[in-house]
């Protein structure tokens, strides 16, 4: 069987049926970070992030830009977690063309985000490689009540997001700010039952909430913040490496949320019962089912 | 300028004078593992180690070694630092060629050795990728008297190793068992100053001790453990990959480590003034001066 029949998710659910894990472990793969136990406040959080030269990045692209997106992806796993970045493992596969100076540059984009996050790089590989190939492992901390995972969505939740969606693929993939300040926010002042980052697009990480919620949702279309230069909510709903926040609240939290002035927050639907699945709600008022598409590597 | 010109070290020693590390961190970059402040009686180790097709291993090789072998050089640098392995995560770079039976024999490869040393699979990530490349991050712990650094070697001390040397290439490097038993035992039983594995080969990875220690040392060639089908004591000093550890012990420690039948252990050398630099003795008790050489990627 090719790897394309399976899929990438066939492929993780397949890896992730073989792994064992001790009670040290609060919660596996998974979720965007692992869980780990730490203290009696808090959680210590775990995850790792691969970028490979003619998938998510090309050699045109700016090397500074490439070793910051190499860092960042990962802060915004931790950041939906509701956790702080702390400490970093860097392995870098190098072309034997690369030349010092790209090199340098590539360095400066992971340590100079690094810096701006207080995250220490701790360590790393270096290795040749026919194609350029960066993977960043990171750990963060996060207090135990401020812990955000995909599981918690409940029926009645509004979904909300940060930002804005679409296009990402023109340029914000490489220059995005992890919504790190975003979450720390909702977390520290409101209940938030679930969040992801969205790396996949809008509707399949929807869906991985959903399916770990075991629940469904109707999206309003009107609501779907896009981009400003983005004028299909089509393109907007499976557009990848948005790398925007997408969380569940409970009702009473979310205008107080939307009506927040500091950060841009926005309303886009409501968490139904797992049988209602996957709605949206376009402008005539029609409802259309929908599937949880959006970018897969395989 | 060029990659080649810089080299390995070169580039690694550019990166790390870069990153500026806060207090939490014990030790950054530049030994087998970061050392993180964890509690009053522990260390947290955190290392990563990235295996690239046609560099590491061969799509000839049987995708279950290579999985295998993405772990096990990680935790053979854990056992250099004297510590226990505890969670891992996993970022695969697949060609789209590659089988589902392929993937899951890689995997069978990679939780098989973490089920033999209780280690968590917690997390991963999957892409696309034109050529294989595997990447673990490892987690450790150690008991802050049981750690042992590249920096710890000190005048008089004998030099020792696990196992035997040369002609990794031909298989080891596919099948070692990583050192940990042995590391354990030593830490446990013994003051052992200075431990690194032997990854870059034996004169490299002394060197990498004597630069950490501000140290020199004498090797006896005639003492140099070889592997069954090595007749060359040269081949052996510079063969990369052998993932045997190589430590340092004060004088009164040797013997007796030396006279334990458990394990495999010989004495091969001594630690000298940094004035000395490397020097090894030959059969026919002439000195002759030695450069740190071995395996770089650059």
């Amino acid at each position: 069987m090719s790897l394309e029949k399976t899929g990438e998710f066939g492929l993780i659910e397949r890896f992730r049926r073989k792994a064992r894990t001790d009670s040290s472990v609060f919660m596996g793969s998974g979720d965007d970070c692992a869980v780990l136990k730490l203290d009696k406040k808090r959680y210590q959080l775990f995850t790792c992030d691969m970028i490979v030269e003619g998938v998510d990045f090309t050699l045109k692209d700016s090397p500074q830009l490439v070793g910051r997106k190499a860092l960042a992806v990962s802060i915004s796993d931790i950041a939906a977690c509701g956790g702080i970045p702390r400490h970093a493992v860097v392995s870098i596969g190098l072309p034997r063309s690369f030349t010092l100076k790209k090199a340098d540059l590539l360095a400066q984009g992971v340590f100079g985000l690094a810096g701006k996050y207080g995250i220490n790089i701790v360590g790393g590989d270096i290795s040749a490689s026919p194609r350029l190939v960066i993977d960043v492992s990171l750990l963060g901390e996060v207090e135990k009540d401020r812990l955000c995972l995909r599981s918690g969505a409940k029926t009645g939740d509004i979904v909300m997001v940060t930002g804005s969606f679409g296009g990402s693929i023109k340029g914000k993939h490489l220059k995005f700010s992890p919504r790190l300040e975003e979450a720390r926010f909702l977390t520290e002042n409101f209940k938030v039952n679930s969040m992801i980052d969205v790396s996949d697009g809008l509707m399949q990480d929807l869906g991985h909430i959903l399916e770990m919620s075991r629940a469904g949702a109707v999206l309003y279309e009107s609501l779907i913040p896009l981009s400003p230069k983005e004028k299909s909510v089509e393109e907007a709903l499976c557009s990848g490496e948005e790398f925007e926040l997408l969380f569940t609240v409970p009702r009473d939290q979310a205008s107080r949320i939307a009506a927040c002035a500091r950060y841009n927050f926005s309303v886009i639907g409501e968490i139904m019962p797992a049988s209602f699945g996957l709605r949206s709600i376009n402008r005539k008022n029609a409802y259309s089912k929908r599937k949880f598409t959006g970018f897969r590597h395989f």
